[in-house]
């Protein structure tokens, strides 16, 4: 092992080996195996600058096995990005640009937070969507100014999680050719051999997908590049390279052992490691001239850009506009003007219906804008008018078909957002939110702007009973950090819960919608809609007399808590009604303006929520009660559940005491 | 379509039909689609005995495409069960057995709730284990007497969704030989045409699985037929049959378009499809000769459990005796005077480790226990010493590899539990809950006694960094219905929470287990962990004086609180310290136990959790302060973390305001 090119690939190793060992904590075994192809993947076919980590045409690199967070470390570090040497010793350290796993935001040249297995592959089917639609509404006949390819590493963790299938499907599906992972198929996992539970034929899964598969001898660096050139040429597939490696190449007491997928190798094996590889036994040691072969990548990458604004300059006004427009995708979008407005009605519409229509007003004027549902289009209305399906024929689509794959959907709309290029949101009912929870926390993580539209959100759905009846979702999504939930009362509240999903850039929103009408209540000055931005407020005040209680409400029952006020105020009750459509929004709120919402002296409070009462207690207190449902539904009419369950104007009435 | 046999069949469309007209709501397509095949399953293959549902060598039916219970419902109507006609009228109504999917325990015959899609499928996976096991444990070279075999229906939907690769794969693996699927490719989803959005090559997809396929006209009796037949001789390999039919099959304005997906026909076009079937425009209309062939089944199940049970009275006394303790592995096991005791140890050990040693002790006394882990056996020490492997090559294990497949393994789990003969539990880490949080939900709707063992439950898992430390997770176990969650703060409590698992019936447990180490306290006559079947119990009162507040506390903040309260005992302040390891045991007790824990006049409270702080104000109160982390965690030692983000004892001696 001692040319000049293995000595660069051995350096990956050490200085990856080197961070798990200082940190005495990590992955090194994966690393040490993927880093021939990986050095080929990076110095000779990706094309990136370092220098600026935030070109738009760069190829991406995904690595999907964020376990082995050091190997893209590594690679940062010597091909010149701003990650000096003195933060891969930092690994693991609090304050560190070098956390455990990759994290999006943190470091630069990081594309995506990974280690959640199967979320890195399946976000970089998102990104290879978004590099696709760029190309097609940018690039002419001759100038191919979007021509950047999605490459990933990824893992036997990655293809066993399930959100591999499901984006690998689709991918195959919209024939995304600007797609490239290579596999580490080392066949050990941290509990052994994959023989123990993973013995399934990878390349024929993925054939029958419809991706081109390669399979090369992962540390024969000719057979990767070849394989990586095929790649280049298959553009109407994705394409999927098996790299037979072994876990801790070189490693005499480790390589080929789970012992090296999780655990430092301990100084004495380092040290024995280091000598197989012929390099010296000194941490974080690089040859000058390594590095700078490896920093050929900062030089190359100017170039690369520079040549690339040439042909920027030359692209046709129009299309720089428009390109201008789609990369800032991710940005505040002031929708307020285009709103529909609805008026008082007793009969009503559902908030799905409504979220509808206020797509249909908007979404012409959301650059980038990419819809879609996990096959539920119909029920969650996420369809909007004049909307283009995105597919292998039309690449400039502006909706997506995800397919029943709610949590591909969730971790396609991250890469999409990442990319830069899309301000994605799509649907499914509220109920199936437990299938695509882990995209839209690395959605919370990463503050990306994706939306989600949950419809069907409570008992209210009626007779497809209890499986798709949510109870403790709301719950669940307020549990979650920097995720905005949104539960609208009626059509009005809907437009303004649109308005704020699309003013915020730091994190998903997520609309809490029902398939049941409400009612659309008159509103003024003081209560009109656009309240809803601070979270809660006062909708009505008692005809006479100061308040002397409180009923809070969200969403469906809030028409419900509405009537029990209007019955109180008959009866000459001091009640004041407060719609709350969003806790998150309200917390946000200065304390002056929470305390008159909910004056601290008026503690005879219930909230009416149709879900469970998990965390109403701190807005109800210690004297008030919660009106909710701590237990699954049942299939019946909506109606004849919201009377047996108890959501009716007297159960509000009677918790009050009156 | 005249011939007898088609009229049977037309009946079950028909009974269909009419259910979802009747109740203006549900799925008739897909019943009408399949009915040729269950009418050939049902009549020809399914070995059952419609008088008893619990006949533990029944073959079991799992209907995946749970929205088609049209057609299960029609099967158990017709073929005896206790299932009257009445209730087929009361589709989708309050109180009927007949709820919009099918759900266990409800309705005699059905054998798993199924709705949300992949779940049945991947449930009928873990009942071919079970039922794998149970053949290898009680069968002798002489008495096949466990020779059942799980049939499934499954959709386009089901196949989609990740779990079901998850599942498909790990059943290929295993080499289940009693499983055979109908997959309905009736190239329809709701959305329209499954060109849409699934072009894969299913029967490649499962060939690379290791399964066998075949694929059939789903019209054709004949090939249906001899497709189960030939699925009746692989025994080494599970079976997918893809029977490729026309939604809404007969239906003159219908057939093959999403439309009749999930909506009724219209009274017009249901008389169309009848005038079509030539059967009466009558609702639920049953001919006579019709109805006694299906009613065959009545006598024909009450012979085969005969004949059964005198295979069941030749087996040798100690097969019997063993047979008889496996088919109750469900019931109450009382573990207790096996559990190891821990004694006083500053050092103490990690819950986890606790939790291993525990298995160590009671494992051996648990019949149709079934360990295992998604690929972390090692992390999460579920791995009891003496535990065999279950494999292709070993059918008696007691221990799975699911690998990194956590979604299939809380589906598997649910289908071991529902089969009768398995007490499951796995073991991940507690953020992955996300992963397989839709099957956790199932059994806590199901009421099955499976057991999650979550463990790196907080930031105490320190570099592994944001991706993996859980914030909202326990706050989102404690919002699901039914569901136990158990937080131990030391070894002896883990041990008593163990027991708790295996005392429960009705519904999931979960172990939410340290990586890192914990201090195991003294403790005494009035504190001992096996108060944690309390939920909260007061572990220290103050030494001098009457309580004037209340620290409440769980698992590895625990013994910071107890630091906390010594230092305040020490400055002579009045503190009571409770744990809390259970929120919903502590709900089951009645109003004085839980007053004489957290006593109404002491309002002076804290609560310190290494989580989301959502839902504790019900215990803190108006006054109280609640210690927690309402944001994500970082990558670091976990020292740094606990001290970074304020669980020290300083901090909650500081939020008591002393």
């Amino acid at each position: 092992m001692s040319s000049f090119e293995q000595r660069c690939v051995n350096t990956i190793r050490t200085l990856s080996i080197d961070g798990v060992q200082q940190a005495n904590s990590g992955h090194p075994g994966m690393p040490m195996g993927m880093a021939d192809a990986a050095f080929v993947l990076w110095t000779e076919f990706l094309r990136h600058n370092p220098s600026n980590p935030n070109w738009i045409n760069r190829d991406r690199f995904v690595l999907s096995a964020g376990h082995g967070s050091m190997l893209l470390y590594s690679l940062l570090h010597l091909t010149g990005y701003d990650l000096p040497l003195d933060e891969l010793r930092d690994f693991r350290q609090w304050g560190s640009k070098t956390p455990g796993h990759p994290e999006f935001g943190l470091t630069p040249g990081v594309e995506t937070t990974t280690g959640p297995l199967g979320q890195g592959f399946a976000t970089a089917v998102g990104m290879a969507i978004a590099a696709t639609k760029l190309s097609g509404h940018i690039n002419t006949d001759d100038n191919k100014l979007i021509d950047h390819t999605i490459y990933g590493i990824c893992s036997d963790g990655d293809l066993m999680e399930g959100v591999s299938h499901e984006a690998a499907s689709l991918a195959g599906h919209l024939r995304l050719g600007n797609l490239v992972f290579l596999y580490d198929d080392n066949q050990i996992t941290i509990d052994g051999s994959t023989e123990l539970s993973f013995t399934e034929d990878v390349p024929a899964r993925f054939k029958a997908y419809g991706w081109h598969t390669i399979t090369v001898d992962g540390h024969n660096r000719e057979e990767i590049r070849s394989a990586l050139s095929v790649a280049h040429t298959v553009t109407d597939k994705p394409v999927l390279i098996s790299c037979k490696t072994r876990i801790g190449y070189g490693s005499p007491a480790k390589e080929g052992t789970s012992g090296v997928h999780g655990a430092p190798l301990g100084t004495d094996e380092v040290s024995r490691t280091k000598a197989v590889y012929g390099l010296p036994d000194q941490p974080f040691y690089i040859d000058e001239d390594v590095l700078a072969y490896f920093r050929k990548a900062v030089e190359a990458g100017r170039h690369l850009e520079e040549s690339w604004n040439a042909s920027l300059a030359a692209l046709p006004a129009n299309k720089k506009e428009f390109l201008s427009q789609l990369t800032n995708a991710g940005q505040t979008i002031d929708v307020t003007s285009y709103l529909p407005v609805f008026e008082p009605d007793e009969k009503g519409m559902a908030t799905r219906k409504a979220s509808r229509l206020v797509l249909d007003a908007i979404a012409p004027h959301i650059p980038g804008v990419m819809g879609g549902s996990a096959d539920l289009s119909a029920s969650n209305l996420t369809d909007f008018s004049g909307h283009e399906v995105f597919s292998a024929q039309n690449r400039t689509g502006n909706y997506l078909n995800y397919g029943i794959r709610e949590h591909a959907m969730g971790a396609l709309m991250n890469g999409m957002a990442l990319h830069g290029s899309i301000r994605p949101y799509g649907g499914t009912f509220l109920v199936f939110l437990d299938y695509c929870k882990p995209a839209l926390r690395l959605a919370a993580l990463m503050k990306q702007p994706v939306v989600y539209v949950f419809t069907h959100d409570s008992i209210g759905l009626g007779e497809d009973g209890p499986t798709h009846q949510p109870v403790e979702h709301i719950a669940s999504l307020r549990s979650i950090p920097n995720v905005l939930v949104i539960r609208p009362a009626d059509a009005s509240e809907t437009a303004a819960a649109w308005a704020e999903a699309f003013k915020r850039t730091d994190g998903p929103t997520v609309l809490v919608l029902t398939r049941q009408n409400l009612p659309e209540p008159r509103r003024n000055a003081e209560n009109k809609a656009s309240m809803l931005s601070k979270g809660a407020y006062v909708f009505a005040e008692p005809k006479q007399g100061r308040p002397e209680s409180i009923i809070i409400s969200t969403g469906s029952e809030f028409h419900i808590a509405l009537k029990a006020w209007e019955e109180l105020n008959a009866r000459g009750k001091a009640v004041r009604l407060v719609s709350m459509p969003s806790w998150e929004l309200f917390a946000m709120q200065d304390k002056a303006y929470q305390d008159s919402v909910l004056p601290p002296t008026i503690t005879k409070r219930v909230s009416v929520e149709a879900g469970s009462t998990m965390g109403w207690h701190r807005y109800t207190g210690d004297n008030g009660v919660t009106l909710g449902l701590d237990r699954f539904g049942e299939s019946a009419p909506y109606q004849r559940l919201y009377a047996e369950f108890g959501f009716t104007p007297e159960a509000i009435i009677r918790a009050l005491g009156y």
